[in-house]
């Protein structure tokens, strides 16, 4: 399409008139869009996107290449064999000084849709609670609410011809939440492509008060699997109980070591090595609301861990959680057995000073402690007739570090202002308690990260039910639009 | 038919010239018809026989009412609104002096068709393992084996024409893997009918030495389901993690605290009340066989509970035993979630001397003990915030206690004396470890119970692939044949 000079002319003088910013451009646009927005948004919600299918991943992969594409953004999708791509998108702006990176990613954690209101994760529903629109399905949340509001803030700047002032590149990864166990990998090999001067990592909720949030790290994350063993098979609870050990009673006992009654984890050197936060960071956290007491009303706890620590205290220490156990059968399917194996799945969040390996290595000295002869693969008839008791414990190779940036780099300064020029009363933390792989994107992009998510706390991310309030795409779409304008 | 008075004296004559005792009959009626047995042992284990599947467990009692039937036997269903049927079969014999009641059951334990190879429980099918006939179906040892060794033992009589002594009486009970809820009010309401010198219940496998038992007494059962709250829905375990309680950690901890490393219960008050074995009970048990380090080695066991005790000696006290637990997903489905609710079902044996009511309440009040407000429903809201730990427990409310038999009555000597001239080496018990609601018989038909079981030992009873030796059916017939035949 050719435009006249004096087309062009008038174009100028009209967006200086109206002398929008990015925000406000971006508001006026999904106002005025809003419902094929939420169609649009509901469309890419209903690809499937979980590790076990891979198909519909590379779906997503595609879907989102050429949107980008149809964009007019020079687009390619990043590979290593066996992983899912990354969508990686570059637009240069003659003269720009900084390059820009915004990460987020397109997969969703693994879902069990019975415990789905309606049954299906994929389906997207809007749903009116409490006077507020949300719309439900996997990865609403958590994260392709990020993805979406990254290009429908493009399209906002572009409607209100907005000029870009720096470099930008989007990098949307598929395996996120399997830990990202190939992302480095890729990214190393696309280093050029890859670097930036920041890479705003838009992912997870704000702050539980609703204040727009700026992250500095994020703790990091490893996972272990320990399954303990019983008799061979099933045997008759009645005819051997007394005798035959119950595995889910020998994992009861081992995991009840692990913690005590207020939380704290009792494997030896478990906090060991943690960097102290600085005086800023401290002070940031000093300042932030405590949100403990509306939190446990909206969760229905009448006492939470911590020996009396607010949360956001308590997300800068390590953790360890169950995230679940099993062995025989509960309910109407509960037979009078004594169970032959009994399974947990542990999540170990870290801290800056702690390695994610040496975490694994301190549970798995912890259970040896406690008597197990320790295995790595599914025991045979002669190493359990020769020790007492065996754990077979697996650890997720898919594990990595924690990290915090500086709050006082002059990156970190234009990030705030930007994010401040969208939204008012933002609220700086050290830390979150969620995971990113922020240590391998450093790494490989040589670059710092600062996080910026935009779901609402309560999106019931990595469980049934994952939603997203509406209101908080709209105002995540006017904190990209100042993002996306970052000189 | 007609038969000549010639004819029927020349039978009389060829019966008296090859005296076979009715354990011979037995041999060689079932060695006759070995394909045709099993081929009828397999329809009748077609037909599904759980709990959740009324109409099927209707269709087993039609069934067998009709195999009564055919076989000319007085016959029909005692019913009680709302409960499985029992299946009751009459045959007075003029003269007789004692009346003998043959009690098994028709229903079988509930099935998680995946653990099943082949996937179908109700499919029956025969292996040959370590060069041994097996058929596998749910049930196939507890219980219609002995319910088809009945039949096929009054089979074998009539073919041999070996005349019956005493009233016989068949109850074959539709709820005993329920826990027997009605069927006391099922017998008292036909007292007259199911009365008799004693009651042979046939359940149960015969001891692991492969001997043919005779056991005076079971275990009681009571049952539990605990469940603990944390968060009212599934947490981000990085955001949550270290402060919101995880319900899998809280449930580990109370159920560690329940027993021993060495398999002891620690739930005060446990073992109080407890009745001494007789001298004639401990003799009997000093002379059994010791199977344990045998079945050690079968079940891959590196150890067991019960420090030093034999397992024999074991199952002359009381357990606990945790059927299952759950919280989360395990495996593939593991999600970082801190789950909402944590459950386990326990399962509680008792020996003559402990209520099972108190012994639920022993453990209710261990619960209460470890700071959890119980509650017996869905807790509200309220009562979740009001109060720090809550706990749901469901008292299961078809238990029953223990019964045990004295060795020395005479119509016990009788029995012993059936069963030891159909098999050698006969073993007698003062217990076994598993339940059958002998109390509920006892009161209901004002008698007394003694236990003959058939199934061999590792019949995988109440678990997946449940199986019968088949030569445990063919002796089973035979044991049978010699009680048929009691005078």
């Amino acid at each position: 399409m050719k435009i006249s000079y004096l087309a062009a002319f008038l174009i100028c003088l009209a967006t200086a008139i109206v002398a929008q910013t990015p925000p406000e451009a971006a508001r006026e646009y999904t106002a005025a869009h809003r419902t094929e927005l939420v169609q649009q948004f509901s469309e890419l919600l209903s690809i499937p996107n979980v590790a076990a299918d891979p198909a519909n991943l590379k779906r997503n992969a595609d879907v989102l290449l050429e949107k980008l594409r149809e964009r007019g953004i020079d687009s390619r999708l990043l590979f290593l064999p066996g992983a899912p791509a990354v969508v990686f998108g570059q637009i240069d702006v003659p003269g720009a000084q900084h390059t820009i990176v915004f990460y987020a990613h397109y997969d969703g954690q693994p879902v069990t849709p019975l415990e789905w209101d309606g049954g299906s994760p994929f389906t997207p529903i809007v749903r009116e609670v409490n006077g507020e629109q949300r719309i439900y399905a996997r990865s609403a949340g958590d994260d392709k609410a990020a993805v979406f509001a990254q290009l429908t803030a493009f399209d906002a700047l572009k409607a209100a011809a907005i000029p870009l002032r720096a470099n930008l590149r989007f990098v949307w990864e598929g395996e996120e939440e399997a830990g990202s166990p190939h992302l480095e990998q890729i990214l190393n090999a696309n280093r050029d492509l890859v670097h930036g001067d920041v890479w705003l990592v838009c992912d997870g909720p704000v702050d539980q008060s609703g204040q727009q949030t700026v992250v500095f790290g994020a703790r990091g994350d490893a996972h272990l699997e320990i399954t303990v063993y019983g008799p061979h098979h099933g045997l008759h609870s009645g005819h051997y109980g007394n005798w035959a050990p119950n595995p889910a009673m020998m994992l009861a006992q081992l995991l009840a070591g692990m913690k005590g009654e207020d939380g704290r984890v009792l494997v030896p050197h478990f906090y060991e090595g943690i960097e102290p936060l600085s005086a800023a960071e401290k002070e940031a956290l000093a300042g932030a609301p405590v949100n403990d007491r509306m939190l446990m009303n909206a969760f229905w706890l009448g006492h939470v861990d911590g020996a009396g620590a607010h949360l956001l205290e308590l997300i800068n220490q390590p953790s360890l959680n169950i995230n679940g156990f099993s062995s025989g059968q509960t309910g109407a399917r509960a037979t009078n057995v004594i169970p032959p194996t009994a399974t947990a799945d542990l999540d170990l969040r870290l801290v800056v000073g702690v390695d994610w390996r040496a975490q694994q290595q301190r549970v798995v000295d912890f259970i040896q402690s406690r008597g197990y002869f320790v295995v790595d693969r599914e025991p045979t008839q002669q190493v359990l007739l020769e020790h007492p008791r065996v754990a077979m414990v697996v650890r997720d190779e898919a594990g990595y570090n924690a990290v915090r940036t500086p709050m006082d780099l002059p990156i970190a300064h234009e990030v705030i202002e930007a994010v401040k020029s969208a939204r008012k009363d933002v609220l700086l933390l050290p830390t979150m308690g969620g995971s990113v792989p922020l240590g391998a994107m450093e790494r490989a992009a040589q670059t710092r990260t600062i996080t910026v998510p935009i779901a609402n706390y309560d999106d019931n991310q990595h469980a049934a039910n994952e939603n997203l309030r509406l209101q908080n795409l709209w105002d995540g779409v006017e904190t990209m639009a100042a993002l996306l304008d970052m000189k």
